[in-house]
C-alpha cells in the first residue's frame, strides 16, 4: 500500500523528524563541493549543465505558453542570455486546479516520497544549481553552492518532514464507540481526509532564489497542494531547473507535472494578478516591504506567509574577546556583501565605551576598530572576492554609493576589480556611525554592505533601542556582546519580548547571519521582518485542512 | 522540577493526547448529570448557586473597575438581575500584560497543570454552569447541561492537548555539534523559548456561551497568553464563572490571576477598542458575519480564529431507512429551535422525488412528511419543551414569525406555552420549500427554527448546489442520504473541495449538528463559514512563537 518512494526514504524522513525534536545538528545534503561526496565528475558535468543553458530557451513542457523571456543580468557582468516560457497565469492555475485532486489522494506518503526523492535529485545537481546562483545573484562560489544547493535542501527537507510530522498525526480512520449504559453503544465509522487549501503560489527573491523559495515550495506540496512558482525576475534559472527536477519526478511517478509550475511574468501585474486569483490559496513571499505589505493587505483569499525588511541589530556591552569579536562582526558584515536578509545593521555601542580583554574602548574606538577589522579582513582580493561576492542589484549599488551622506563615515566603501569577472560590481563593506537620535539613518532596512555603529547613553539604553527597533522594524537576527550574565540575561528578556533570535558573545566560526536547518529558527514570524519561521508547525498546519465523514456501522 | 498539577493530572493529559492520535470516543467529564457520578448534593448545590448570583453582583475583583452593568434577559422570561463589574478595556489589558511574563515562564507543563485543574474545577460545576447556561441561552436543560458543561469542558481539554502536543515538540535546549573533518567540531548550545503572542481576546456569542468559548481560551492561555473575555452581553454568566474559577485556582497557586480576565462591555466600541489594541495579538469570535468580518478587515495586529454564519444542508438522493431518516431529520430542526451554528438549513432534494424504502416519494411528499415528522415530535409538549428550549433572541423571534413569507410554506411556526416559564418564547420549526432557482429565500443564514426543502434538477444537481452553497456561503455540517455508493462518493468528494464535513445516512441517535470533541473536528477552516476548526494543530500552533538563544561551548 505504501508508496514506493516513501519507502526508500523512510530511514532518513525518521531521522529527520528526529532532528527536528532535538535540534541538534543534522544534515542530510553534504556542504563541501568535494569530488568524494558528489564524485569526481560532478564539479565539472555540473558547470557543463549550467553553461548547456546559455544563450537557449529553458524548455519546460508547460500548459498556456504565450512567448519567452530572457533578461536575467548576471552581477557578475557574465552574459546568460537564458530565455523561458511564458505562460498564461490562468492557464497555469487551471493546469494546477486539475493536477490538484491526484496529488490530494495520493496521500501524505506518496507525497512525502516523492517530494523526497526530488530533493535527492536536487541534491545530485548541486553544482549546476550552484553556478545558476552564482551567476544571478552574484554570491561567491562557496556560498552559492552550499545556500543555493545543500543548505535550500536541508530547508527543503525541514518543511516536508514538519509537514509529515503534522500529517501523520491525523489517522486516516476511526471507530467511534459510545457506551450507552445497558444498551448497545452507539458505532460510528469516521474518516479524516487531508486536503490541500488550493493552489499555492510562492514568489521568489533575487538574493536567495532557492534557499527562501525551498521552504515555501516543500510546504505546500507536502500539504497536498499544487504550486506555481513565481521566481524573482534576475534570478529564475535556479527556480526554472528546480521546477523541470521536480516535473521529471513527477512525471515519473505517473503524476501530472503541472503539480509545479514556472510563472515567469513580464509584468508584476501578471504576478498580482496570480497572488489574488480566488483559486490561488497561500502565498510565500520573500521581498521588499512594499510587495509584502500589498501581498497581506490585497491577498484575502490567501494565506501569506512573508518575510520582509527589517533592521537586524546587536549589542555590544562588553567583551573577553576583543579581536575575535571585530573579527566575527566584519566576517558577518562583509558576508555576500551584506546582501543577506541576516545581516547586522545596526551595532548599538553605549557613548562611553566598552570593557574588553585589551582593556577600555571608547565608542569611537569600537566603531574604528570595526572598520580596521573589515578594512584587514578585505585586504586579501582572493579572500575578498570569494567572501564579498558581487551586488545583485543596481539598486543596491546606489545605495552603497550613496551611503556616506547617512552619517558620519568610519570606513567608506570600495570598488575592487574581480579579475576573474572584469565587469562584477564589487563593493566591500562601508561603516558608518551615529547617534541613537538619528534614527532616519539606521531605523530602515539598508539592503545591501550598509552598516552603523549606533551610539546609545548605556547598556540599558541599547537593549532598549535594540528591543524597540525590533518590536517597531522587526529583525530575523540580534546579537549581544557581554561578559556580565545580567546582561546577558536581561537581552535574552529582552529578545522573548521583541520575538528575535539571539546569538550571544559570537567570537569564532559561527555567525549571527547563519541559520541552520532542523536547528536553528529562520524568523520567528513574531516581529515584522516575517510572519512565519522556518519551519515549525504553523507554517506547514494550515496549509491542509481535514475533511471528516461519518457514517453509522 | 515538574510542576505539582501537571503531575496531578498527567495521566489525563496522556489520554487525551492518545484520543486525539485515534479519534475514537473519549471524554474524561461525564455527561449524565447525574447523582451517581457528580454526587448526591451536586444538582441541588449546582442550582443554589445560580440563584445565589440573582439580583447580585458577580465580584471579580479585576483592576480598572469604573462600575457595574446588568441587564441580561432570560429566553425564559426569569427575572436574573446580575450585575458585573465593567473594567476600563485599557486596564484590562496592562493588567494582561503585567500578567504575562510569569505565566510564560511558567512553561508548558505549569501552564497545562493549572488549566487541566481548571477544567476538573469547572466539570465539578457543572449543574451551576448548565443553570446559567440554559437561563442565558434558553437551551433545554439537559443540552445546557451536556453542551455547557462537560461537552465544553472537552472542547477545552482537547485544545489544552493539541497545545501540549505542538508545544512538547520543541526541545527547551539543544547541544548543536557539527563536525570539521579532523578541526575540532564546532560546538553551541542553544535554548527555545516558548512565547506567547501577547494578549489574547476571546468574543463569546449568545447561544454557547462555552462551548465555542472553551477552545480559544484554553488555546490561548496553554500557549502563554494572558486571556480577555468578552462575553456576549446576553450570556454573561456562564462566562463570568468560568473565570472566576480559573482566577481562583491561578491565585492558589501563587499565579497572577489576571492571566483571565472578563471585559463587560456596555458598547460595542469598547469590544473594537479591545480588538484592535496594538497589544492584542488573537481575537477568538463567534457570532455574525458582519461583526466577524469588521474584526477580520480590522485587527491586523491580530490573528482572528472566527466562526462566522453559514448555510448548513444536507442532499436527499434516496434511502433505505425512510421513517429513520425524517425522524433523524425531525430531530436536528428541532434541536435547541435550530439555533445551533450546525443545524441543517437547507434540505436539498430532486425534483423527481426519491426512491425510499417504502417506494418512491415525491418532491412534495418528501418535504409534507419531513414536516409531519416534525410536528409527530414536538406533540408532546414534555418532550417539545426540553428539545426546543426558548429562543435566545428577539432578532430570531422576528424571522421565524416572517419566515412564511420566505417561500411556500409546508410546515408552519406554532407559539407553545411553556407550563414552567410562561413566558418563554417559544417557538417550533417552520418548515419551507422553494425552487433552487430562490437563491434568496434559503442562501443566506436564516439563523433559528426555518429551513428549506430545495427542489433541484436532479441529484447531479444537488451535489453542486450544496458544494457551490458551502463554497460561497459556507457550511459548517453537510449530509447526504443516499442508497447508491457512487452517489455517496461523489458526495464525499464535493465535500473535499468544498470543505465541508459530511454526515452519510444518519438514521440513528446521531445528529447532523452533533460534534464530539476529541473525534470531530468542528468546522474544517476551509469554507467561509470558518477560518479554523476545533482543535486541529493550526488552531494552536500560531498562537506561540519560538524565540532562541544560542552561544559557544
Amino acid at each position: 500500500m505504501s508508496h514506493p518512494l516513501f519507502e526508500k526514504h523512510k530511514a532518513q524522513l525518521d531521522q529527520a523528524a528526529q532532528a527536528l525534536a532535538t535540534r541538534g545538528y543534522w544534515s542530510p545534503y553534504n556542504e563541501m563541493p568535494s569530488p568524494k561526496v558528489y564524485g569526481e565528475a560532478a564539479a565539472e558535468a555540473g558547470k557543463q549543465a549550467f553553461q548547456g543553458y546559455l544563450g537557449k530557451t529553458f524548455e519546460l513542457d508547460q500548459p498556456g505558453q504565450t512567448g519567452v523571456q530572457a533578461g536575467e543580468r548576471s552581477p557578475y557582468g557574465v552574459d546568460l542570455n537564458v530565455s523561458y516560457p511564458v505562460c498564461d497565469p490562468e492557464a497555469l492555475v487551471q493546469a494546477a486546479l486539475k493536477a490538484l485532486p491526484a496529488w490530494g489522494q495520493l496521500g501524505a506518503e506518496g507525497r512525502t516520497g516523492i517530494l523526497m526523492e526530488s530533493l535527492q535529485r536536487l541534491n545530485q545537481r548541486s553544482f549546476e544549481i550552484g553556478h545558476a546562483v552564482m551567476m544571478t545573484t552574484g554570491q561567491g562560489w562557496m556560498m552559492a553552492f552550499q545556500a543555493g544547493g545543500p543548505h535550500a535542501q536541508d530547508r527543503g527537507l525541514e518543511a516536508v518532514a514538519c509537514a509529515w510530522r503534522e500529517q501523520a498525526a491525523i489517522p486516516r480512520e476511526a471507530i467511534w464507540e459510545k457506551p450507552q449504559g445497558k444498551n448497545a453503544p452507539l458505532r460510528m465509522q469516521k474518516h479524516f481526509e487531508i486536503v490541500g487549501r488550493g493552489v499555492a503560489l510562492v514568489i521568489g527573491c533575487g538574493t536567495f532564489p532557492t534557499w527562501n523559495t525551498y521552504p515555501g515550495v516543500f510546504a505546500a506540496l507536502a500539504t497536498g497542494n499544487p504550486v506555481i512558482v513565481k521566481p524573482h525576475s534576475n534570478a529564475i534559472l535556479p527556480a526554472a531547473i528546480t521546477v523541470a527536477v521536480i516535473r521529471r519526478v513527477l512525471a515519473e511517478n505517473g503524476i501530472d507535472p503541472n503539480v509545479i509550475t514556472l510563472a515567469v511574468t513580464p509584468q508584476r501585474s501578471a504576478t498580482q494578478l496570480l497572488a489574488t486569483h480566488k483559486d490561488v490559496k497561500s502565498v510565500d513571499f520573500t521581498g521588499s516591504n512594499h510587495f509584502g505589505n500589498w501581498l497581506i493587505e490585497n491577498c484575502k483569499q490567501a494565506q501569506v506567509y512573508a518575510e520582509l525588511a527589517g533592521v537586524n541589530n546587536v549589542v555590544i556591552e562588553s567583551t573577553d574577546a576583543y579581536r575575535a569579536m571585530l573579527k566575527n562582526l566584519a566576517f558577518t558584515l562583509s558576508l555576500y556583501s551584506g546582501q543577506m536578509c541576516t545581516t547586522t545593521q545596526a551595532i548599538i555601542v553605549p557613548a562611553g565605551g566598552i570593557d574588553t580583554d585589551e582593556g577600555h574602548k571608547s565608542f569611537d574606538e569600537v566603531a574604528a576598530d570595526l572598520g580596521a577589522a573589515i578594512t584587514a579582513f578585505v585586504s586579501d582580493p582572493k579572500v575578498a572576492h570569494a567572501v564579498l561576492g558581487a551586488i545583485q542589484s543596481e539598486d543596491t549599488v546606489r545605495r552603497v554609493d550613496e551611503s556616506h551622506r547617512l552619517a558620519d563615515v568610519v570606513l567608506a566603501s570600495q570598488k575592487l576589480i574581480n579579475p576573474e569577472f572584469p565587469d562584477a560590481q564589487v563593493r566591500t563593506p562601508t561603516l558608518l556611525k551615529c547617534d541613537a537620535r538619528d534614527e532616519k539613518a539606521y531605523m530602515e532596512e539598508r539592503f545591501g554592505p550598509i552598516s552603523f555603529v549606533v551610539r546609545v547613553a548605556d547598556a540599558q539604553a541599547a537593549m532598549a533601542l535594540s528591543e524597540r527597533i525590533v518590536q517597531d522594524h522587526g529583525a530575523l537576527t540580534a546579537g549581544i556582546y557581554s561578559t556580565r550574565p545580567e546582561v546577558v540575561d536581561a537581552m535574552v528578556r529582552a529578545t522573548w519580548r521583541s520575538k528575535v533570535a539571539l546569538s550571544i558573545n559570537l567570537t569564532g566560526s559561527i555567525f549571527v547571519n547563519q541559520s541552520a536547518a532542523f536547528s536553528d529558527y529562520h524568523g520567528t514570524g513574531g516581529n515584522p521582518s516575517a510572519n512565519a519561521s522556518y519551519s515549525d508547525s504553523a507554517f506547514v498546519a494550515n496549509r491542509f485542512r481535514v475533511v471528516q465523514r461519518r457514517f453509522h456501522i
